[in-house]
């Protein structure tokens, strides 16, 4: 293990992360808050400082493999969770550390679960940094830092993969600084023209630029109590479950249309399946809470938002879904293990991997009937490698393992079965929402100090998928 | 396919299963129950015609394969849960034919989950029959028909494979005939020694039958309401548990025991394991539930009773766990995908599977530190074949996809998540209790005749292990 690299890496990270807390300094500045000079100021020496030290000599060895890449991406991630919870406290307005840190790790894993009650209550300075750790950590910090440093490239891969969402790290262009500068320009544009278009609705630049920055990093938090239903307009709802719809796609398409490599987007079948998912769930959500809503059009306007929602792992809100049927219900909870795609900003465990998935459940089958017929799990009408296809099992046992003992530790506070699972399985898939007490119409803010970590860790588990968390522990024994 | 095999076979199961139908009508002419002679003599008078119309003439191309061995089976077993719950409906003591069906279903399948309010009000004949298809659906009737027919054995291997438990079929002696034969001997005496035990205890003759056939297909129906807690008797409790629990060990290990192979017992990796996870859940829930209880003594007794009663999927009760914090309700619904051992007659997705498939999950996490290091996945010191470590994976697949499809259904019934999830669980495991109103304390009778249906197909494919159901589907396209 190359600890040396290791800290360097982190000290690069800490150092983007460092630079995007002027911008909270600068909203408190605007609206005169004060306390953003020591509530920002202070957390902003300290990373400053820690990056400085760690950046100050290059390593000479810097060889950096599987094993680095995933420490000291997970390192990195724990620390600017602790870093970015600092302003929470300092300010008072958060002042308990479990709870700071689990709003953090909440926005930067852009899960959106909140403790507070009362989110209104909040200074500006504090609702912006809140709702921009779901920008920043919707595409991931690395990439910021692989965009702006000129850096080694097969070095840098062992690290994207650790950051990156889905079954296997695509390599967009030759050159990951060029892949990573790509990702951003498009992840940029997109926030920006969502902002725009809410903006055109209505909506205060102030507002907008939060709901796109939480948009775009399918994370969900909002300003408001009630979410999205605050505005209680159809054009607003429509603009944001389009684009969270958008930044659940894999970047690499949109990558595809600007080089105008039009086949391989149309063909791409886990963007088909996702659209396909979404269009056949609205549906039957529609159908079956038109009793609910008492006309088809209010029925197909909720269902579309929270489909849409769920799905990318958003978790906004434009409704207390604790009133849809049961089915609905559970149908949206089981959306939210779906996810969206690979290569996007969202949650979930990726619709490629529910696709893999399913095949190799066929393929058994096959299997079974006909020993000796050779069966392969296709995608996109090539077959995929078999250490793929086994790499997806065994995420999938992981990720319900981990699951199942997260459970298990979260009963503890006595909650309901079933609400102590809907914490567990939208903490661990990032959406934000759950049933119950912990529905769209309330928040988390009722669990233990200790479930609080509990769920920080699943967060993170979900959003760096696993691994690099469980190398950390690793390590020891190497 | 062999179609004309497939009828022959089935003719043979179907004559077992009438000749096990002359016994409720032999306790019903005991307790002079009139109603034997329709009930149980018309379903006695169709299944012996139809064998006999199925077994008029050995096909001359007797070739049985996966899948004719599968869907045999399959149909097999569908076909007689169809006739075992003629004799409730002629009967009149459940006229409904989905709740008579569902009844049947989780009696063969050794479920144990009721749609009965009142099962004291049940005549003696019809609970004979009840707890009685629990003692033909441990052992499996194909199993039994093997022991009493002479067979080609090579033939028989694709059957035994298709109604035996766990992730692959041991081949006890080399004559299949013989394992049957060797099996059922020691299911027989197991259960009369169970019987002669409760005897002692000082229960009547007609619950020690009752109870022993019950336990010895961990089935878990009881002639009470309140089940085991009826005898307020902790040497009954005892008996009970101790046997549930030996139902639920592989019976390969008795038959090595008694050809003296005890080396081979205790390094059996699985029993092992099994018999840990037991003592860790009975201490962990008693410690658990002592403030329930109000004393360590009467928390250990039924914390005992209920990890057995749950991890060997007998669903037998005690108390009524919706007591019990969340916590243990959680680690008791946890324990019900464990089950018991591979090869025994309990149910759960079998201990060996969850030990694979943890290894399987540790091997991955090994790869992707290193994925030039070979890390192969090993049970009692020797390496697992990757078909079968694939195939546990697979299995997992399916079986959490079949959960989540089934789920989607018994929620139109608009129960709560929690209890829906809980009514799927329990079947597809094959325990027999849930949460809330399907809790020990309820049960199932309040679903739809819809999810009566999904549930029993649930239950088979649980007790078949997937594959002989869902191959019932494959053959059109063959």
């Amino acid at each position: 293990m190359n600890y040396k690299m290791i800290l360097y890496i982190m000290g690069q990270i800490l150092k983007g992360v460092g630079l995007f807390m002027l911008l909270p300094i600068v909203v408190g500045f605007i609206y005169n808050e004060e306390h953003v000079v020591l509530s920002f100021g202070i957390p902003f020496a300290i990373v400053m400082i820690i990056a400085f030290v760690f950046t100050i000599k290059k390593p000479e060895d810097n060889s950096v493999f599987s094993m680095e890449g995933f420490v000291s991406v997970a390192l990195s991630w724990i620390t600017m969770s602790v870093i970015g919870a600092v302003p929470f406290i300092i300010s008072g307005e958060i002042p308990n550390f479990a709870d700071a840190l689990f709003e953090t790790v909440s926005g930067f894993t852009t899960t959106g679960a909140t403790i507070l009650d009362d989110v209104e209550a909040m200074s500006k300075s504090c609702l912006f940094w809140r709702a921009f750790t779901h920008w920043i950590g919707g595409m991931g910090i690395l990439m910021f830092v692989l965009a702006i440093m000129s850096s080694n490239d097969a070095r840098t891969m062992h690290m994207m993969r650790a950051e990156c969402a889905g079954p296997k790290a695509g390599k967009l262009v030759s050159k990951s600084k060029f892949s990573a500068r790509i990702l951003y320009g498009i992840y940029i544009s997109l926030t920006v023209l969502e902002m725009l278009l809410l903006l055109a609705g209505g909506m205060p630049l102030y507002d907008a630029v939060i709901h796109a920055c939480s948009s775009a990093g399918t994370g969900g938090f909002s300003i408001w109590g009630d979410s999205i239903a605050h505005y209680n307009s159809v054009y607003i709802e429509m603009v944001i479950a389009v684009f969270i719809i958008l930044f659940g796609v894999n970047f690499n398409l949109y990558y595809y249309l600007l080089i105008k490599k039009f086949s391989l987007v149309f063909r791409n079948e886990e963007a088909r399946t996702y659209f396909g998912i979404i269009i056949t769930s609205t549906i039957i959500i529609t159908l079956n809470t038109v009793k609910v809503f008492g006309n088809t059009a209010e029925a197909l306007r909720h269902s579309f938002f929270m489909v849409a929602s769920t799905i990318t792992s958003a978790g906004f809100a434009t409704t207390d879904t604790a009133q849809f049927p049961v089915f609905s219900q559970t149908l949206l909870t089981l959306l939210m293990f779906v996810g969206s795609c690979a290569g996007s900003t969202g949650g979930g465990m990726k619709v490629s991997r529910i696709l893999i998935l399913f095949k190799t459940g066929i393929k058994e089958l096959k299997y079974i009937v006909n020993p000796r017929a050779v069966a392969t799990v296709k995608m996109d009408g090539k077959p995929v490698e078999n250490d793929v296809v086994r790499g997806v099992s065994s995420y999938f046992i992981l990720f319900m393992m981990i699951l199942a003992f997260s459970l298990l530790l979260i009963t503890l506070d006595n909650y309901s079965i079933e609400e102590s699972a809907s914490a567990v399985i939208t903490c661990m898939n990032n959406i934000g929402f759950g049933v119950g007490r912990f529905g769209t119409a309330g928040n988390l803010g009722g669990l233990s100090g200790f479930s609080k970590i509990v769920l920080s860790f699943d967060m993170l588990i979900g959003r760096l998928e696993i691994y690099p968390l469980i190398m950390l522990f690793a390590v020891k024994k190497h």
